[in-house]
């Protein structure tokens, strides 16, 4: 790595977070409640400004010629205004993750071992063009306790700074650090490069955006990464599945948001129903203007399906493109989805008890679903309220990460006096 | 990184460990306990030989002029042979980690979401002398469902092999691949760098051992590392302490095993309670061997204490040394512990439950003891059976880490059929 010293605006930046952590990690869930309906409600006062400055971001991106799918991520309209604020509304409301203790046991010596959650520390969010991040990864952190520290998409940099701005308003009305949400606002690139080394300082950095970001963050990084690649979803339609439930999971999962890491990229059908299945999906699919691949059998059964790629097989196509394979039984899926997978979402529609929990053992992606759709990989629909993102990687969070997931348990033990040797105390005392 | 171009060497054995876990995943709870006593009886099986191994490399220790404390990590005798076993047998024991589901919810469209714990996958574990942590780190691993990548120390290496024949025993007797427990069998150093790489392979590294060990782990992992820097541990001695229950905590943290990681380091008295309690204190630690090195207020009361530098109060000594100071109060002492501490486990001797609420939510240790000894904050003294590692940072897992903590919660979702957007549907059916 040959960038240029690191210029100290983030380890300063980062500083002052992780001391006005303390203040967060202080207030009880009652006060960390309030902060963040007052967030919300900043939000919702700021809207002028912040539909003011989304103005600004939007006319430099058409400007520098960004495409439609950018655009339409870089945009706030008073709706989505009102979304952010009412997605802070739903943090807020969220159980306390940091309340109580998780578990307690009594050891035969007589010590109460409870474990109880604690805060991270300072969470650091590298993110891509939404600007609806910068409120939910602020609301996220400051609910379990944490300071944050926020560096969003150059694209976005007027719509996050105005987003801010409420957030610190909120802060000040509550008496506490306006450096617990910090906004790392110069989009120079070698911040990044900057944030990621700075081990003594953030305990935790979560990329969230396209592939080359996320695997930017975790080639540079010093800091614990959680990471999430892509999403190569599949779902499985075994002999045993109700055509029409199947048929409502391929539909939804493939047209309902093509462009969303949840959606369905890869259709696997048992071969003994695919003749009863396939020519009703692909027409279904067609119908919604669904590019089909498929391997020969499909072929064989719809002569206008393209052939499909191996590549197309581990495609995150984020498009309206579905590649299809005909399977020969439930163990073919298996190893079809252990080699092109992506350990983010897989599907099955079965009636059969024994086959949906053969899929369920022999997948071991973040989410697996029988009978229902994967685009219900999502902290909102999982009841987690929110999320931070969604971790692919089997370390500290594996699926969708909510407020729960920016805290560790700890060890809180109580004694009398107990010591590990007693026989060792006495005689020279 | 100007390391010499990796062998393939350590990938191609990662490679088949990664293949052989599915096998050990596949397995039931009851199968890998199973597979967990195995274990421990071939190691009692193997008892001559792993003694004949260990003869063989603490011959070659002492012709390399190793220290006396180095050979006795290294060292095995019959009693510690019939520890290793008993310790595998304790693991075998435990619940299994990976049984049914930790928490299940029925969400308002009806769909079922679980979180059940799955296996990492290949947790790699990088440690020194002492041999038992290959029969340890495989135990904890495959009772979790997973496989294993051992890389010990050079100088133990024909101890670690000889455990490992009988590892491999066990798996043969147990029809399931040798590969799941994997040892880098080549001591040179770049095969430590090779491993840290393979980010593809994998899921986990926990390096244990000295901090130069950790932090060369830490500097080149492109892989998840679970961290344990050093234990600076502090035992806090309140206005409201029970003076004979605090001079045990104190004697059996100090002076019952100085050289390990849950020692006490620093003592801190609240300078209410300086003067009945000090001189007790310190004759009980002159009649121990233990060096006292204090702040003025603490020479004021002893003027055969020498006086505390900054870096003593920073120290990890594993030595028969204590750092020593008065605080006017509880609060100096959490800040004296914000600075200096390392997050591993903080002691306060109080018979005030106030006090005691303060010092719990005023540190941020892993482990907090309130009338306990630090000596507790271990796997086997806390319940988890046995430990891989003590965590001190915020990640993943936090204190020992037991098998639970080498495992990972995925959602499982069953539904009846449930689409994120019903409105999408069915006209186009």
């Amino acid at each position: 790595m040959n960038a240029a010293p690191p210029s100290g605006y983030v380890r300063a930046l980062a500083q002052r977070a992780r001391e006005a952590a303390a203040a967060i990690a202080a207030l009880d869930g009652a006060g960390r409640r309030a902060l963040v309906e007052t967030m919300a409600a900043r939000i919702e006062a700021g809207h002028d400004a912040i539909l003011a400055a989304n103005a600004e971001d939007l006319a430099r991106a058409r400007a520098a010629g960004l495409g439609a799918a950018l655009l339409d991520r870089l945009l706030l309209d008073p709706a989505r205004v009102a979304a952010l604020a009412q997605a802070l509304r739903e943090v807020a409301a969220q159980p306390d993750p940091l309340a109580g203790a998780t578990r307690r046991e009594t050891r035969p010596n007589g010590l109460v071992v409870e474990r109880r959650r604690v805060p991270l520390g300072l969470v650091a969010m590298i993110y891509e063009a939404r600007p609806n991040v910068t409120a939910d990864a602020a609301a996220l952190c400051l609910k379990a306790g944490n300071a944050v520290l926020l560096r969003g998409g150059s694209e976005a940099r007027a719509s996050n700074a105005a987003i801010a701005a409420c957030l610190h308003a909120a802060l000040r009305a509550h008496a506490l650090p306006e450096a617990a949400v910090a906004l790392v606002a110069d989009p120079a690139r070698e911040h990044v490069l900057e944030l990621l080394q700075l081990s003594d300082l953030v305990d935790l950095a979560i990329p969230r955006g396209g592939e080359g970001l996320i695997r930017f963050v975790a080639e540079h990084a010093r800091v614990p990464v959680i990471k999430h690649y892509k999403g190569v979803c599949h779902l499985y339609v075994d002999r045993a599945a109700d055509l029409g439930k199947a048929l409502d999971l391929l539909v939804d999962g493939k047209a309902s948001r093509p462009g969303v890491c949840n959606a369905l990229e890869t259709l696997l059908v048992h071969r003994g129903i695919a003749a009863a299945f396939l020519p009703r999906a692909l027409a279904a699919l067609r119908g919604r203007g669904v590019e089909v691949r498929g391997c020969a059998r499909t072929r064989a059964l719809d002569a206008e399906v393209k052939p499909a790629s191996e590549a197309d097989y581990a495609a995150e196509f984020l498009d309206l493109i579905l590649a299809v394979r005909v399977v020969d039984d439930l163990d073919e899926a298996l190893a079809h989805i252990a080699r092109h997978g992506s350990d983010h979402t897989e599907v099955i529609a079965t009636e059969d008890p024994a086959a949906a929990e053969a899929f369920v053992r022999g997948t071991r992606s973040s989410a697996v679903m029988v009978n229902a759709s994967s685009r219900f990989n999502d902290g909102g629909q999982l009841g987690l309220g929110a999320e931070i993102g969604i971790s692919t990687t089997r370390l500290h969070a594996y699926g969708p990460m909510g407020a729960e997931s920016l805290t560790i348990e700890r060890f809180v033990v109580r004694g009398e006096g107990q010591v590990r040797h007693p026989e060792l105390l006495g005689a020279k005392r």
